[in-house]
């Protein structure tokens, strides 16, 4: 068995950039100081830098004795050790899921990219994760758990001894004399993980030996599948219009039900907006099969909606309040910040006349701009013209200069005057 | 608790199409008994035509208490009963497995096409049979589990209850004062389903009370991940060709690893054919992708082989072995049998002159045929122009008259003789 743990090492080892450090991710539990015990010396051996890194949650009185045990094994093994003190702010969600974004944050600070974190979970923290995740009634996604490697932030994410069970490593540890330190929440049955180490797991090993094994093996077909998913989606996607946050409606119809979801699930993840819950997904989707239906109420989530305007699903993040009294002063060259974002766009009148004081406002409804070759028109036509959807007119920065509408921000201007065409999404950057 | 119960049995009555027979699947034991009890009355309200079938497997000692309770049941119900016995083979499978087959078998010959056949699975075996996949290793298609309805030689298997918990069914049961057959397997642990059943699944629900409702919903996001995955699948399949026996090699090379085998997969189901252990549909896999390959060994399985041949993978049932020595007569009219198939064509001369006794063999080598206005041709030429494989080569029937090759059945004929074109693949048959 010793023969595993290091061969797996080896093997993770073997397929090394020069250049690039490998950080061992250390809790002073048993799993990471195994982990970084084994692989010291096979890393020394190889040439490759090894460094451990160790968040410190402040959660519990015993955070203290975690820090201790790391920087011991760390002194005794002479790997370089960064100690991350984070703070978790379980406000919103739950301490775990709060010290775990804590922890990546870590990670990200920490690292560079290209680096590679090696986390010690294993087999049995695997067949954790996927019952944890059925009792939460997920899919594809969650109960693929966790992948044996995968990139964030420029980052390999690695777990070189997922396929091990628990009690390889426990016997090896033994053997070693290693020293850690004991999680004394390890046996708090508060704690849904521990209730299934303790409760559930047992009966199932003992009938099933190979119960780790059998789950991640469903774990791995799982991660499967759902990267097929994804190149499904990115199919569709393309026929869509290739726009995430702006999905062809007859491009959604054609499709069936659930590659309707799917198509729209995915598009939410590219656009970094979390996916409604699957009631108001279920709902959004009914409404779009709404025969002649051009336009709909918004559909709200948790950070999130979803808009339907002229033949297209819009999915954006909630749009902020608009106040329309705001005002500013400008002087047509330097980034015009709004409290919806920053243009960076310039304005100013051609063969480089001098640009005057210039005021920005919102529409208010009654404006007019008067185009060149076209004489004065009604701003609420041109914007309909422009394709501008309903939500983002009133967000627009329209220019004055004295009392004459000269532009309206990344859309129009006015006959004797010239903006740069390029003008960021103001909401893509708030 | 019971409105459920009964709303479930209402909602499914209200979909159903006049003419049709309803079957209940009735064991004895609760679940269907007193799904039987539940649906009798309401179907009678409805004017649905509900009738049982129970069959008798004869496995067990206690077999004829099931019967007899189903016997008394339906005639207290007054619901006719079909009573099927049948015999389980579990040569090469396991009793379960058997089981199951030999009690579908007996659907399909007592049910009529666009018959409903209900079953009483509940949400409790659902986590049963999620888990018992997951400890098999399982994909999406395992992990999926019972759907709540699908089609199975046009006859509509529906599970009304598969969303109810059992301790539903049993508080109703009680209150009912229903008389069901205990199975004395029940509380055997040597079935694995038991075995969950009593030991597994109780500290989840203790903790996690809502677990089935969580498996369930699991559950359903993996029936939908499947469908995803064969939409995917046809599409790739439409760009290998269209036909799943014969895939095109160039298409297979462009997609990525787990789609090429999404798409292998999806081709054997459409033939009918297992799908090969993963680590053979790997090893599959990895040899097709060998840059150049256009000839590889033939890669079997039970079930099922593989080959590739001119850019392209052929897929099919295992080739029955060949007796090179086979022989018979034919009159060139009434179907051809041979020991691999039945050839539907006939073989005249033209101008309805009277067809010779002909003899039919298979290749010996070294045959020719004599083409109209080309001559004598060597027989290995012409059916490597005709495209036809190597390894069918040796197994198509050849057409003798005297000691002249007149005809190879399906492919060629010789001068002065004429096939009706179409001829099925004699596998297809077998």
């Amino acid at each position: 068995m010793q023969h595993s743990l290091e061969a797996l090492i080896d093997n993770a080892l073997a397929c090394h950039v020069p250049g690039r450090v490998v950080w061992v991710a250390l809790s002073g539990g048993l799993d990471s100081s195994l982990l970084l015990s084994v692989a010291a010396p096979l890393a020394r051996k190889a040439g490759v830098e090894l460094r451990a890194i160790h968040v410190n949650h402040g959660l519990q009185a015993a955070a203290g004795g975690f820090e201790t045990t790391c920087r011991e094994l760390c002194d005794s093994l002479a790997v370089p050790l960064t100690v991350a003190s984070v703070r978790v702010d379980a406000a919103g969600q739950g301490i775990e899921a709060a010290a775990r974004e804590a922890r990546y944050q870590a990670f990200a600070t920490h690292l560079s990219p290209g680096d590679r974190l090696w986390l010690a979970q294993h087999a049995d923290d695997q067949v954790e994760t996927f019952l944890l995740a059925a009792l939460r009634g997920s899919g594809v996604r969650g109960l693929a758990g966790m992948p044996s490697r995968r990139e964030w932030r420029g980052i390999q994410i690695e777990r070189p001894w997922l396929s091990l069970a628990r009690s390889v490593l426990l016997t090896e540890a033994h053997q070693r004399g290693l020293e850690w330190f004991e999680d004394p929440t390890n046996t708090d049955l508060a704690f849904d993980r521990n209730y299934l180490r303790h409760r559930v797991v047992p009966p199932l090993r003992e009938r099933w030996p190979g119960v780790a094994g059998a789950f991640g093996q469903s774990a791995e077909w799982l991660q499967e599948a759902d990267e097929l998913l994804a190149e499904l989606a990115a199919i569709d996607l393309d026929q869509a219009g290739g726009d995430p946050g702006r999905l062809r409606l007859a491009t959604l119809a054609a499709l069936s039900t659930s590659r309707r979801r799917l198509l729209i699930r995915h598009a939410l993840e590219r656009l970094g907006i979390p996916a409604p819950p699957a009631a108001r997904l279920i709902e959004l989707e009914r409404q779009l099969t709404m025969a002649g239906a051009d336009r709909l109420p918004v559909i709200r989530w948790p950070g999130g909606e979803a808009r339907v305007w002229r033949h297209h699903l819009y999915l954006m993040a909630p749009l902020s309040p608009v106040d329309p009294a705001w005002q500013t002063a400008w002087n047509g060259q330097s980034p015009l910040v709004t409290p919806w974002g920053v243009h960076r766009v310039s304005l100013h009148r051609p063969h480089g006349a001098a640009t005057p004081a210039l005021r920005v406002g919102l529409r208010q409804g009654g404006e007019s701009l008067r185009l060149a070759g076209r004489g004065s028109r009604d701003l609420k036509r041109l914007l309909q013209e422009a394709g501008i959807p309903p939500w983002q007119r009133d967000r627009l920065p329209l220019i004055w200069c004295g009392d004459e509408l000269v532009a309206v921000l990344g859309i129009v201007s006015a006959e004797g005057w010239h903006q740069s065409p390029a003008s960021p999404d103001p909401e893509a950057e708030t």
